[in-house]
């Protein structure tokens, strides 16, 4: 028997669709979007439309951006010479918030993954080695994360990028600021021991 | 500086204002609405809409439906000289899971809460207290959950009852079937041993 009414029932599954919500979740969450007001519901639905319409990726970056360009590629004060490389835009907006950052973006769209079918083909890299062709970028940055995926498409990249004249550079490994010797894995360790620098 | 298209930072803004959804779990799900096929979007978007247009309470029991009566009112099967009192649609469906219950029942929509400021004139009483005066009633069953608010509406509607020739009963308190003594409370101990039983 199914115990609640249809459209219920659907909002239930459609939230359960997203990832991280599971049954329980979506029945609360499904609950509360039935308990507000009218206008609330309304508003949530064409914010879900609206950003699915409106939101596309950058021409030059692939940064998600509602215009042709997106803010960073269309800001003229940035140095167009550094492109850092991300896997998500995400990754970017955590660079930003470092404000330490004034170069541009490349972001990938995800990671090689075999284990989840993702090769190099699905992955933002044409648009990357076409902005390399078209010359006046020196340094690549890797910024893909530090973990096996994140490794193996910054080294399939660099190798990709080997016959052009650009410099490419990987985010620096080790211990997080404010971490613990003591609680550090191994790989970490040894890999900030690899990369110490003089004080 | 905002880092996201206007579009997006409304979805995301969107999802968090749900229950239980926090900053970074909302960018994650507005990023993965966003990934989706236009479709699947438009289908999250009306299943919203279709919810909050077609789904109110029950004439009879305020539990929620499409329809004028909901599944359970509309039952000839069931016994209507039961009816169970339960604070949330949810807490209808867990005791419909038991199937062992074969009476009405009646959704409160909330517990008398001072300290979250609703009183008794925010749930549905009168329609309890019409249903009672209609007659056909021979017991009520308070299944509000066993904490203070719960059992403070179960004790307040029962001296509403008081007038009427109708049975009030209480689900009863103990060890949860599978439990540890160990591991009880004093105050679930103390309600197991005064409501214990001959075997």
């Amino acid at each position: 028997m199914k115990y609640f009414a249809a459209p219920l029932e659907k909002l239930v599954e459609q939230f359960e669709s997203l990832p991280g919500i599971g049954h329980k979740t979506a029945q609360r969450l499904a609950f509360f979007v039935i308990s507000q007001p009218e206008e609330k519901a309304q508003a949530f639905a064409s914010a879900i439309l609206d950003a699915k319409k409106s939101i596309h990726t950058c021409k030059t970056c692939c940064n998600l951006t509602e215009d042709e360009l997106c803010p960073i590629c269309s800001d003229t004060k940035r140095d167009t010479t550094t492109v850092c490389v991300v896997s998500d835009p995400k990754d970017l907006i955590a660079i930003e918030r470092t404000h330490e950052y004034n170069g541009l973006y490349h972001v990938l769209h995800g990671v090689i993954s075999p284990l989840s079918n993702v090769g190099p083909d699905q992955l933002r890299i044409n648009e990357l080695l076409q902005r390399v062709r078209n010359g006046g970028i020196s340094e690549i940055i890797m910024a893909t994360n530090p973990d096996p995926e994140g490794d193996t498409t910054a080294m399939f990249l660099s190798r990709l990028l080997e016959p052009f004249e650009v410099k490419v550079t990987r985010l620096a490994y080790g211990i997080p600021v404010g971490g613990h010797l003591e609680f550090s894995d191994q790989v970490t360790l040894t890999r900030a021991l690899e990369g110490r620098r003089p004080l």
